[in-house]
């Protein structure tokens, strides 16, 4: 015991040479020790291992992500190459890239003037490998790293020297029928898994995935596209609503209809939930007449920024009414400044990493929603953030207090090792473990899956041991705690 | 040594098997470790011990709080049932209950109007009991745990099993004589207790305390009843004001007469803190006739929100003003949008976990006040926040400058494990110890007094020990901050 | 090792008190234990060593602050007294003791008006000495404690006992040519350090110091009198632009082409970058004819307040689009309310540590500035800020996305142990390690660059030891980010 105090740094130097190896070995091999993630305290850390063994293997539960049904509607599905799989379609690696000064260009991400891009897999391959060391310390790092070893079997670091032998080896896996999206579904264990469908959707590749295949991909209705009347397209979006709904949209009235129409479609398709995506979650009920009036303005292309603000927030109240009526669970994602960028938005389009957060209000701008349905049990209202420091001034408080409301899990930027740690201190104290509702994934990246559970579940043993270590809860408390964040509250509130 | 690092995990397996007992024992029994809430490292943990054995049983100062004075001017009053102790007059623990949907009816929280609540306080605590989970991580939890051990004995856990024996054995407690408020205020020895009084409260109860009994119970004097010209029943306010002053307040500047003569009494009665509740720490100063103005306006019922504002800004001026002459410590708690849920506002009244915090603005807003009076070393100004993110931006700065600002301890949703070290972590650096004031245990619930205090205790002595293990402050200098957070600095800052 | 568990609190006792030896000692000499400001778990703190250990004698880069270059340009150039040294030239230092109670004229700070301040400088140091407890747990006490003992070889605690000694010590350095700053700047390793500049500056100091010495002190471009038009005494810092320049400043052209020319001079005497210091970072891109007709009004004394947030958001365009002509990094420095105390600016002047942050808004205000020119790989711009909260709301994001932007270290009351890891933890997860630029001392008090740089290494080793004992970095990539945290990302990112 003296030992450990007086003679730590001589004996621990020895013992660590041994555990990492020598740098030369690191710098080659992945390293994914058994109990990444958790702090260094041993009887923490013994705590947190027992916790998270016990959540490890439990079903995935996704109940919110943009993964593209079209991969499971054909049981042939394939994920193409590799740069097709983990860096064209993934926003949160090539903003990376990008940052640094690597063109998106030749990253491959398609213009949207068809105007040349690298096409070459093998070398985009090769900028990103050479550049992964810029992803240390993040999520995206993590989750790439879990993928490429859990997933794929890599062993190697990912280097510009390694790069074009784990291009082979993914490759070399992704043509074989284990590594179609559907045997994966399998293989990842996933009971359950929404994606995010606009309300104009056809679902018709959840269509054929309800013809051909007994597992649960589910939709999610997100009427952003016909009821934010800034949206660019709008006018073309209700035509759309018009045809699938088959109620002519040539008025407010007549689209609160057809969205009620399409809420019964998805609800028949499988859908527990809706999802709305406001800059800031105003909140503001019209009179029928203002309502007409506004919608009439914004037909004719005349609504001011003041119109689309007040009808936004007002259709965020009639969707709360919808949902205390047909029972579908409902989702506020405020906060995202969506395409900052203009020049890159104009040459490449929406979602390439330049979605910026703004300061988020809550308290005033929810309370019209609040009053009128937060005290209604048949409503559950599930809030996500892209401002922390709305945690333990708003959302917490609010949470703790409104029958209606729940928090969602860190989102985006925040769906990250210290970020949702901090949304567990932040929080917890003020609005409890059972005002939120466990982890979603929220990914387009379906082979991360696994790996963003993993890390959420790690960081929730991690807590949860830190907890206990405390004194704060008991182990038979964190025990159950664990099984609630890993499974439970997941499955509970979004009625699975 | 090795031992530790190499096979950690199976031997700290077998340990902690032991240290906790099987997961059964721990589902029924009360955990309260004597080590509870400091960090897991042994030598942190060693210095938190020994820094908090010294504070622990120092007397309890309470310069801040809600505790009803009534308590304590009949030797023989008492705290009634269970129910009526800990959960009918505590919003901290209903709110809780009622976000998850249990209606505050049910917990036998009175209507305005009469209409019928719960009146079976065994049914009430049974609910309480079945839901005792969801406190789990809260600092509601670990103060209620603590009360329930500590002040009535109870060893087992609170659940829906153990409701009835632990009713019976707290109401047997409470029929005792040593249970009564004055037997407990000596038990949890209370130096001093403040209360929270209207300017316009007659202090019948205080002068009864100081007529039996020679324990130190005093006033403060908080007048946002008389100078917010926006709260409801302002105007009957003014004319309870005139009835006991002795002056007609029927000007700005009988108003300002009548308040200081109200705080000449208060002081008389042991005052020597003022507290003043605002929606934001605005302040400018009005000339006389602006404020001969708004006060007509006010008085005929035609004041703006405008208005309001301006005046509430300029009586929080005067209010400096009258502190730097009369001695009595100026207190601001700022940030709170009260009364959010007006349904259950307009049903039950104020007070029931439904306000919620607002983003706060200090630099610009307090500069008017600081400007005149800041500079003055006879002002003891004392802030306090419901919006974390000021601390490091705004308060910090603010109070390690101007010689008459101190910072109030983590205020009501951040009075919590938590919240306490992010406010250590983020104030101290930059406004150094000094420039704060101390614990305030800001409660109504007059047993869950030492619970706070010892919760706040161990924070301390934790932080505290941080900082030895780092070697930013040597044990020298952490035994002096330690009795200055537990004791010292709350006795200076208030004058007590 | 079930001892270590088990009787962790009667043995780590004993140890402790060897460790530390007794309350009394501690309470005279200095404790600077060479693993201070790590953690405390043994294994991370061996691999904090091990990282420290490997950048704690790497030179010393200084690419922004505030050290008079005058130091440098007269080889025989002294610091005068300890009390000059230490106190009167530091707002740090003196807004501490300040705020509790001690006048400014009691520490020797000059007035504007010439009145009466203290001379004896002995007796300043002597108060000084009796309040150094206030520093408790801050980083000046952090670093002034290093100054003491490692530049100036004092033993003991400062307090007011030791107070006359220590000075002794301290004047008895000074008055011998190795404490002269040129003999500190090599004894420090200094490899390079940058000044602020104003635009209108002549830079005779750096001129003497080419023409004398062979050491790198290069100035930095700060355009804030003449670019910002409410700045007090603006038309005389345009009459001093124009005689510096050569160019007659009547127009918004003129000002333009006079602020090319002397960008010109400043990167001929050495200068890679310029700072903007900015109450908001607002960015607008006028017209010609609107800057002109703006210039034109504040020429006369008629702009508004309005037309010098317009003006100021213009200018910060047009430096990127100089600095993307010249190559000079740019940075803005937003966010602080300069001269709050009013009062006492009036008495004493600027920089008397009354300046107090205020919330600040990123992505909305810099999105014309970063849709124009943050695409631009030639840009280097780098943003510091005083709100943590828009660390990762919208700093890191907006970092993770143009390639253009960069993180300045935390600033000011944000340059501390703690504030410096929570830089870490909330930007590195977003923005990656490579979007931030290495340590900025940003200090006037020369003495206390190795002070200021030896905190910041400590911490950076601590917090990539926490990386690696939790599995998210391995020790290779955790030695690459030290190297690049404690030299390289600064001198890459100045173009040192």
């Amino acid at each position: 015991m003296l030992l450990v105090l007086f003679a730590v740094e001589d004996i621990i130097g020895e013992k660590l040479e041994r555990l990492r190896g020598s740098p030369d070995s690191m710098q080659e091999k992945i390293h994914l020790p058994p109990d990444r993630y958790f702090g260094p305290d041993p009887q923490q850390k013994a705590i947190a291992m027992e916790l998270y063994s016990q959540a490890k293997d439990l079903p995935l539960v996704c109940p919110h992500g943009h993964v593209d049904p079209r991969l499971f509607a054909d049981p042939d599905c394939s994920f193409g190459t590799p740069t097709e799989l983990l860096i064209i379609p993934d926003h949160y690696v090539f903003r990376m890239l990008y940052s640094q000064g690597i063109p998106l260009e030749s990253l491959g991400i398609p213009r949207l003037d068809g105007g040349p891009v690298e096409k070459d897999h093998r070398k985009i391959w090769q900028i990103f490998a050479e550049n992964f060391y810029l992803f240390r310390g993040t999520p995206t790092g993590m989750w790439l790293t879990h993928e490429l070893h859990e997933v794929f079997g890599v062993q190697e670091k990912l280097t510009g020297e390694s790069a074009q032998r784990i291009y082979d080896q993914i490759a070399s896996c992704l043509a074989r029928p284990e590594f179609r999206p559907r045997a994966l579904f399998d293989r990842f264990r996933i009971e359950v898994l929404t994606t995010t469908d606009a309300a104009t959707d056809t679902l018709e590749h959840h269509q054929r995935i309800r013809a051909t295949w007994d597992r649960r991909v589910i939709p999610c209705f997100r009427p952003d596209g016909v009821v934010n009347i800034d949206t660019p397209g709008w006018r073309e979006n209700v035509q759309r609503l018009s045809a699938v709904s088959g109620i002519e949209v040539t008025s407010y009235r007549a689209l609160v209809r057809a969205l009620e129409e399409r809420r019964r479609f998805f609800k028949e398709m499988g859908a527990t939930s809706t999802d709305h995506g406001v800059l800031e979650p105003y909140t503001e009920e019209l009179s029928e007449q203002e309502a007409e009036a506004i919608f009439a303005r914004a037909m004719r292309g005349e609504a001011s920024a003041a119109d689309a603000r007040r009808f936004t927030g007002h259709m965020l109240m009639e969707s709360a009414r919808m949902s205390i009526e047909d029972g579908l669970v409902m989702q506020i994602h405020p906060g995202s400044f969506r395409n900052h960028n203009l020049p890159l938005y104009e040459r490449f389009g929406p979602d390439k990493g330049a979605d910026i957060p703004i300061a988020t209000e809550f308290t005033r701008n929810l309370r019209p929603l609040l009053n009128k349905y937060g005290n209604d049990t048949r409503l559950t209202l599930i809030l996500f953030m892209l401002d922390e420091s709305t945690l333990s001034r708003e959302l917490a408080p609010l949470a703790g207090h409104y029958p209606a409301l729940k928090l969602g899990p860190p989102w985006w930027f925040h769906d990250s090792l210290n970020g949702m740690m901090r949304f567990r201190e932040l929080v917890t104290e003020t609005a409890g473990l059972y005002n939120t509702v466990g982890f979603n994934d929220d990914t387009r990246a379906f082979p991360s899956i696994p790996a963003r559970h993993d890390l959420a579940r790690r960081v929730d043993a991690n807590w949860l041991a830190g907890l206990v270590v405390r004194g704060v809860v008991d182990i038979y408390d964190a025990h159950e705690m664990m099984q609630d964040c890993a499974y439970r509250l997941a499955k509970k509130a979004y009625k699975l």
